[in-house]
């Protein structure tokens, strides 16, 4: 059945809203951004922001979302049925590399500083999603060191170095830099999987 | 000439304005911290905590010089001048993840939180102290590939990739976990400098 028009107008408006208030909490914080300001930077007052979004918290969990949306969508989804472990770690951070550094970096910021912010189950939930993918992390090491494609190594210790790479490019990437997303993507990717000693 | 008692307990007293401040300030933010809860906290009235420090981002300066002296006094000033680059590069990574699992996640994070609140000057003078480090750090990889003992890769990427590694550790450590923060250093380094490829 086609969505009615009304429907998705709604949800445009919806996504505007979400998209609007990411850039103002991105700069000054969830607690240095009043519902006031986010309403006015919407056009709309603050009781008519509250007609779209019930409270300023769940507005938080809904850029959150989202941001994990997109991730989910744009990296964990494409890469999860790589039968090859290590084709799949190494896909799986050459894409999410450059989901950062072109495309949410603002969600990513957000879902990055506003960690304890939330409360109870949105707390819960989005930790559960960002913990699905260290798990999926330390998985795809463990079988990459069970087929001998990689050198036995602490598989925490792995993913999270592995993450630190790619997350920290949200810090200091810059896409009017001398180095492009694809050559931060792919720098990365060598660095860690083909390692930095020498005559290797 | 000894430093008088009265000298060494003002400047006591002000070390714990910032503790306080930064302890504050990291829960919630700098937007999210009013410069009344942080009089309060440290048993003071507003214009008693002005009376120590001229204003809210003057203090945000202070705290972030502080976390600045510690990574020079602990890390930076403790390598640099290890001839080996490869020596200086791996003892740097160790003692920078020490400090930031055990010493100082609180300035820490809000180094890398409040990275665009400071204006001017302040502003300037943090993001030189910042941009020492990845200079340093650029440095020793290119000494490192001229003197053969890793392989040649892009120094700005290999330099933040270093840094991902370790500053990362500020979102994911518990020093209640299952890795040491020796386990972590030492697991970084070798991830970093051994690599992953297997047999090598």
């Amino acid at each position: 059945m086609p969505v009615p028009a009304k429907d998705r107008a709604g949800e445009a408006r919806h996504r505007e809203i979400l998209e609007t208030a990411a850039r103002l909490i991105c700069k000054a914080g969830y607690e240095g951004t009043s519902v006031q300001e986010i309403a006015l930077a919407c056009g709309l007052t603050k009781a008519g922001l509250y007609h779209h979004i019930p409270s300023k918290e769940r507005l938080l969990y809904e850029i959150m979302s989202y941001g994990m949306d997109l991730f989910e969508e744009q990296v964990l989804s494409r890469v999860q049925d790589i039968a090859d472990p290590l084709e799949r770690l190494k896909s799986c951070m050459a894409r999410n590399v450059e989901l950062v550094t072109l495309g949410a970096s603002k969600e990513v910021t957000i879902i990055l500083h506003e960690t304890d912010t939330l409360t109870g189950h949105s707390r819960a939930t989005i930790n559960a999603r960002k913990k699905r993918y260290v798990r999926f992390l330390e998985t795809a090491f463990r079988e990459a060191m069970k087929r001998g494609q990689i050198r036995e190594v602490n598989p925490t210790v792995a993913a999270f170095g592995f993450l630190g790479m790619v997350l920290w490019t949200y810090k200091w990437f810059k896409p009017s830099g001398k180095l492009s997303a694809r050559q931060v993507a792919e720098g990365m990717v060598d660095l860690l999987f083909t390692g930095l000693a020498a005559g290797g």
